[in-house]
């Protein structure tokens, strides 16, 4: 089998010299034609997602997992209603991000496209597949995807809809030979040394999960492992407006990775703020974890050292007293993972130096850590959050899933003539 | 020493944060008192790199070897110039590259900022050494150097003034802790394993070197291993203008990533075109090698399948003859290495078909490989160049350094007033 992967990761490859140079109406046409198919064919998928379900309720995984699994109405509304907005987006490729005039009659252009193929693991929700394809389509990228193996049925009955559209429409001229659905773990494990075929890694999931991934292959990673987020409170912040902030990025949504997982706070305003912010964090379930100085001002579960490593995705927030600014700043880029840190002061310049200062992607002042997200930033659609600070970072959005080209128009012009004594200048004249 | 150098590298990671925050001015002092102290102490250079000749010439290394590694007046002048230049480069960092507003009072900014700690491996040349880390402290990044074992005296006599230029200003309050000196293999092996510390690695060298890198780390690298570069000549070509540029493509400096290695010729030009090339060529002392079709035509080496995975990096040029011009781009997806290729037409539209899918960091109308270069792109700098398709492609200007956070500017907002049934709407304004 992985001999064949390899051959089959080759034919994806291959097909993607053809599905670069498609038009966005041929990209456009796919999606729309799935559109309907996903419904027509609804039957189909309901039926293998109840495979899905019952094998998961035999197992007895968690009820949480299995409301994850669910492939209903509900869900097929919200996946149609997806297409539908990454058919309007524009198209990102063949965007020209620079052009340059070298000399007379010699043209420089950057222009955007598609990466190759885009590795996509992904955990249980099996909505999650037709958004990822979606987004490699529109981006003409191949992808090679794995979901979780709880939602099995489901997946290769949504991919295989995807690959019947694309051979009726004989799209790119390569059909359904964009797209290739990996079943095993071992394939999995195939592909992170297949760095020849596979251009662009993002995995989902757990934390252990793509830490393994990023330390198991060559290919480039583009994803983020823990999110372990901090807010720190300046002396000088208002105190009725930090807590109203607080209490929106610990338990808006406390399972996600923008979550707040500990608190910093300035010694000289801990007194005043605590109490309050405990009765309102408490008001919403919250349990309270504080360092030494923090439970002389208020009761609370005492915070231990792996608490400041620990992100609880749940309703817990560990609070550290510090002594200044830099105490706070030193704190983060020890325990934090470089994902969204915010501050609360009233002083832009406190604040200034605060985001300058955090090396983390999403850097924010006087409001909440769940902002940092693609959809809120307005980037259309969302590929993924990015730790990493090469070729993406943050919340990244189709770009992510771009690379450039280098394109120059001459008409006979040589290099000869622009070098030694008295030679031909370039002009170098910029026309974006 | 392994222990140490792990604990070295952590000391760079941290000065890394005080660097992020300097502002131009502190950086380029720096670069200025840089060039200042490399004249004042130009004997001790020059000795130096008299010990690495005499050490060279008793090892007997050849004579183009010794010569690329000589530092005298003639190299002085040039890397004060290359300073210089450095300095009047605009800042990197601190660009606005997206500003939008998300509701009112919230902003959001793409801001750009530097990477980390780079590390750069590099061969011969010392004055790279000092160009690397002009560029690299230019950008506020923190740099551990690799240089060849045969410049050891010189590249260590380099970055011991730049280490004590950087003390005595006491740079960013961390004085010389932003640059490191390797000097053993052992030791970049070690450093390829601590992508804990380094963010991005650019090696410089032969094509083994560079895929022993890629290949045995899992921190990313910015580079190319080969550089097996195609000139594609179609049947629509004008046949003087399409000389002019072969000749120059493979001769201006054949020893480059960017000379033509191999010609692809549509067999309907052939006839006409190859006769003349081939006096063209050999009155340039070129030995052509052509497949069996072209030796039909005129009278040359034999091409072997060997021929067109070689990057001769040398005065030979290996020709075939197509059938079409997607067989030309055929053999270029097969034995090309994506970085930099040409055609020659009289048509917009098959060069843009060309263009479009071929996919290679540099594409090219008619005009010579040689044009693929940060230097005559006018990028101010080139940092390196790129056969990656993530974050950097092609010829790599200071921007290759440079990573991005996001910043957002709030005033008590949070987002449980962004969600649920009549809630807020984002605005989502682009300001940029």
């Amino acid at each position: 089998m992985n001999a064949n992967l390899k051959k089959d990761l080759q034919t994806l490859k291959q097909a993607h010299k053809k599905i670069a140079v498609t038009t966005e109406l041929e990209r456009n046409k796919v999606l729309e034609a799935l559109q309907y198919k996903l419904i027509e064919r609804k039957a189909e998928i309901f039926s293998a997602n109840r495979r899905d379900i019952e094998k998961a309720e035999i197992e007895l995984l968690s009820k949480q997992l299995i409301k994850r699994l669910y492939f209903n109405e509900g869900k097929l509304k919200s996946v149609i209603d997806g297409i539908k907005q990454i058919i309007l987006l524009p198209d990102p490729k063949g965007r020209i991000l620079e052009a340059r005039e070298l000399d007379e009659g010699l043209i420089l252009k950057r222009e955007s496209c598609s990466i190759g193929v885009i590795g996509m693991i992904f955990e249980s929700r099996p909505d999650a597949l037709i958004q990822i394809a979606a987004l490699c389509l529109k981006s003409a990228n191949c992808i090679v995807l794995k979901g979780g193996s709880e939602a099995a049925e489901t997946n290769r009955k949504l991919a295989e809809i995807i690959r019947d559209v694309s051979d009726e429409l004989n799209f790119a001229a390569v059909g359904s030979r964009w797209i290739y659905l990996l079943e095993t773990r071992e394939q999995v494990k195939k592909m992170l040394e297949l760095d020849e075929y596979i251009d662009l890694l993002i995995p989902r999931g757990s934390n252990e999960f793509v830490k393994y991934i990023m330390n198991n292959t060559t290919i480039p990673v583009l994803g983020h492992a823990d999110g372990i987020c901090h807010s720190y409170i300046h002396f000088d912040a208002d105190i009725k407006k930090a807590i109203k902030v607080i209490v929106d990025s610990k338990c808006q949504y406390p399972a996600v990775c923008n979550a707040l997982e500990t608190l910093l706070v300035h010694r000289n305003i801990a007194d005043r703020l605590l109490p309050e912010l405990l009765t309102a964090l408490e008001s919403e379930g919250v349990e309270v974890r504080g360092d030494e100085k923090c439970r002389v001002i208020i009761p609370c579960v005492p915070a231990v050292e792996l608490d400041w490593k620990t992100e609880y995705l749940d309703l817990i927030l560990s609070i550290k007293i510090v002594e200044s600014i830099d105490a706070a700043i030193s704190h983060i880029h020890t325990y934090g993972s470089g994902h969204t840190d915010s501050i609360l002061t009233e002083s832009i310049t406190t604040a200034e130096y605060f985001m300058n200062t955090v090396d983390s992607a999403d850097v924010l002042w006087n409001c909440s850590t769940r902002f940092a997200d693609g959809f809120r930033y307005g980037l259309g659609a969302e590929v993924g959050i990015s730790t990493l600070k090469i070729h993406a970072r943050g919340p990244v959005g189709l770009e992510g899933l771009m690379s450039y080209k280098w394109k120059i128009y001459g008409n006979g012009h040589i290099v000869a003539d622009y070098s030694g004594e008295g030679c031909r200048q370039f002009t170098h004249k910029n026309l974006t």
